[in-house]
């Protein structure tokens, strides 16, 4: 078998899982790729003394881009910088580039596929998104007869994990963030995940792929779950469902938009069981229907998987650009103010009469909770709801799915 | 736009739906393709007056082969014969093929990607299984990597669909399964759904794709679910499960086991919360752990959209074969008798103890049946557990899965 040699850029989680999937698996994967994968460099500032890895160990990244023995570069460091520069090069040195760097992608997915492109190269990032739940994939190779009108995902671990653990333990969020950080299920620095950012990401690369234009990670409207309470789980249960920090694309009268929200899951919606630190990605179509994609979103391995198998399909292309449609033009993304959907609205009990006046139809809801009441509006567009909401003592707000 | 034709043998649910999900999304999908896909020939023994496809309508097969402006060939005629002729044949004058037809695939799979190999086109079957669901070639394009022990699926709607009845509204299962065949859930000959042959095609195939060796139908085991009561579906309550006709493909010990049963799910696996028509398909790799994928296992449009989207990967890819590993070479199933598993088996009150020297250890589950009384066994080899079984007068026997 012709041997096929790769450098990973970065020595961390995932690029120490990539080395792990590539040796446990070497046999099925060479056979897959009709190639023999072999590591030839790893770029890294550390040198790692007694790793095997250690004699392929390289700190600069000239070497791998003036070898042309290196035909798939990955890279899993992280950030933009120097991963942008890094990845750029290679595939301008005509490498194929495999990654899992969110960030990276979401800002310059487009440009770097362009680049592949003219340089008959691929760049593919399955591992950017539901870490090693086929998704991107699917989605350009699977799901190209669909005229896609939604995509929701659960995707982000941590927060998933915490919403699940108070759903089920009635705990607040406070105290299962704190054990969740002490078990290493979240960061010391949680904000990238409870503040909704790491979904952001991943949803502005599944909504780019959906309109096949760049939706900016900064055009993605985001609201974490540290205002869910004790009393919004109790709510929720009350109206069988559940709250889900939802990372949504999702067409409205012909005009797109891309949030990351909690929204209240209805039990009959494949997303309702998706708990613990589980991903999955929920697709809408107009032909197809529903679809679910399920799995581990994160983790050193699964990650690792799905980023070696990008390797195995680069090395199954060698000097074939698979086109993946997404342009670097802007696509115009809806405000926040205009989208439309019903709200839970907790309010004080004694308030209950303005309350109605003030958004119309609505449900009550009774989840016991002394002194307060919940109301279910009709739907109703953001910038509406606001305007009532301001007039009322509001508890809390979230929003229904569907 | 450069144009390519195809042709559609077969004019019924799903070769209509071909037609419908290319004409409603028309413009998405020759973006996508990078060619304007036109429908040249659709072949079917009737004529069809006043249908738009009606000039197009050719009898004969001949016209189709030498017409060489035919790149791509979709066969939903379902069947062995005339199918696997046609296939062949149109595979030999250089037309890639897409397929929905499980029989034909399950049969001749191997072989027909071979030919597709050596005449440089493809041979595509996403939507033999799993209708609309991306599962094919999520297995040979995105698992590359993984070393995969396990493939469960829930491949059948309509058994599903009489599961979840059952389940919800304690019906038993002659009068679900005629409330299906009145809406047309349910076919008038129902047996290859609810005795498990229409998922056994399945397996088969996903077997196949998951060893890259032949798993003849004949090699899968099957039992359907005609033999569950609404008394099994109180012990499954009771123990927090649900009774799913499962598929699967299994590694025990280095053997693969390719069986279809019904199986007391878990509360906590992902399959348990695939209700009614949905199908889904769990995969367990050594590195990814647990993935599913989910959605519209049949119908009219989410299968054709399957084969759409494997009409523009064809289209895609004209001139270049995908490589999809599945030799001809049989692969050695494992005996049912060797299998394993922990078993619910229902006996009279009076055998307790009879039974629990029987089977060992055991657990008993009262589902509050009137005069009899379940033991949950051990994992036990199915000889091991029949020949226990054979010296009691058992009410009924399910397997546990996990």
């Amino acid at each position: 078998m012709d041997r096929v040699e790769i450098a990973v850029l970065g020595y961390g989680t995932v690029g120490s899982g990539v080395v792990e999937v590539l040796n446990t698996n070497q046999e099925i994967i060479n056979r897959r790729a009709g190639k023999d994968i072999h590591v030839k460099y790893v770029l890294d500032l550390r040198d790692f003394p007694g790793d095997p890895i250690q004699e392929k160990v390289v700190h600069q990244m000239d070497p791998i881009l003036e070898d042309p023995d290196v035909k798939v570069v990955v890279e899993v460091m992280g950030g933009v910088e120097p991963s942008y520069s890094y990845v750029k090069k290679a595939l301008l040195a005509g490498k194929s580039v495999a990654t899992s760097n969110k960030e990276l992608v979401a800002r310059h997915g487009a440009e770097l596929l362009k680049i592949a492109g003219e340089n008959r190269v691929n760049f593919f990032y399955e591992a950017s998104v539901g870490g090693g739940i086929p998704v991107i994939r699917p989605m350009f190779s699977c799901l190209t007869a669909e005229d896609i009108d939604e995509v929701s995902g659960i995707l982000n671990g941590t927060t998933n994990y915490i919403l699940s653990k108070m759903t089920f333990e009635g705990a607040d969020f406070e105290s299962v963030l704190k054990e969740a950080q002490e078990k290493g299920y979240a960061e010391r620095n949680p904000e990238a995940d409870v503040e909704g950012y790491d979904a952001g990401r991943k949803i502005a690369i599944l909504s780019s792929m959906v309109c096949e234009k760049q939706v900016d990670f900064e055009s993605v409207y985001m609201e974490g779950i540290t205002k869910i309470t004790r009393e919004d789980i109790l709510y929720a249960g009350k109206l069988n469902r559940a709250i889900k920090l939802l990372a949504r694309s999702r067409m409205q009268d012909g005009v797109m938009y891309a949030m990351v929200a909690p929204f209240l899951v209805e039990n009959d919606h494949p997303l309702y069981s998706v708990n613990g630190v589980f991903n999955a990605i929920f697709v809408h179509g107009n032909m197809l229907g529903d679809a679910m994609f399920y799995g581990k979103g994160a983790g050193k391995l699964p990650t690792a998987s799905a980023v070696v198998a990008d390797v195995v399909d680069a090395v199954k292309h060698l000097g074939i650009n698979i086109r993946i449609r997404w342009s670097q033009e802007k696509m115009q993304v809806g405000e926040i103010k205009d989208f439309a959907c019903r709200f839970l609205v907790r309010i004080p009990e004694d308030c209950l009469k303005k309350a109605q006046e003030a958004f119309g139809q609505t449900e009550t809801v009774d989840a016991g909770v002394p002194g307060e009441i919940g109301l279910i509006t009709g739907v109703m567009r953001e910038e509406d709801f606001a305007e009532a909401a301001a007039k009322l003592p509001v508890i809390n707000r979230i929003r229904l799915n569907g």
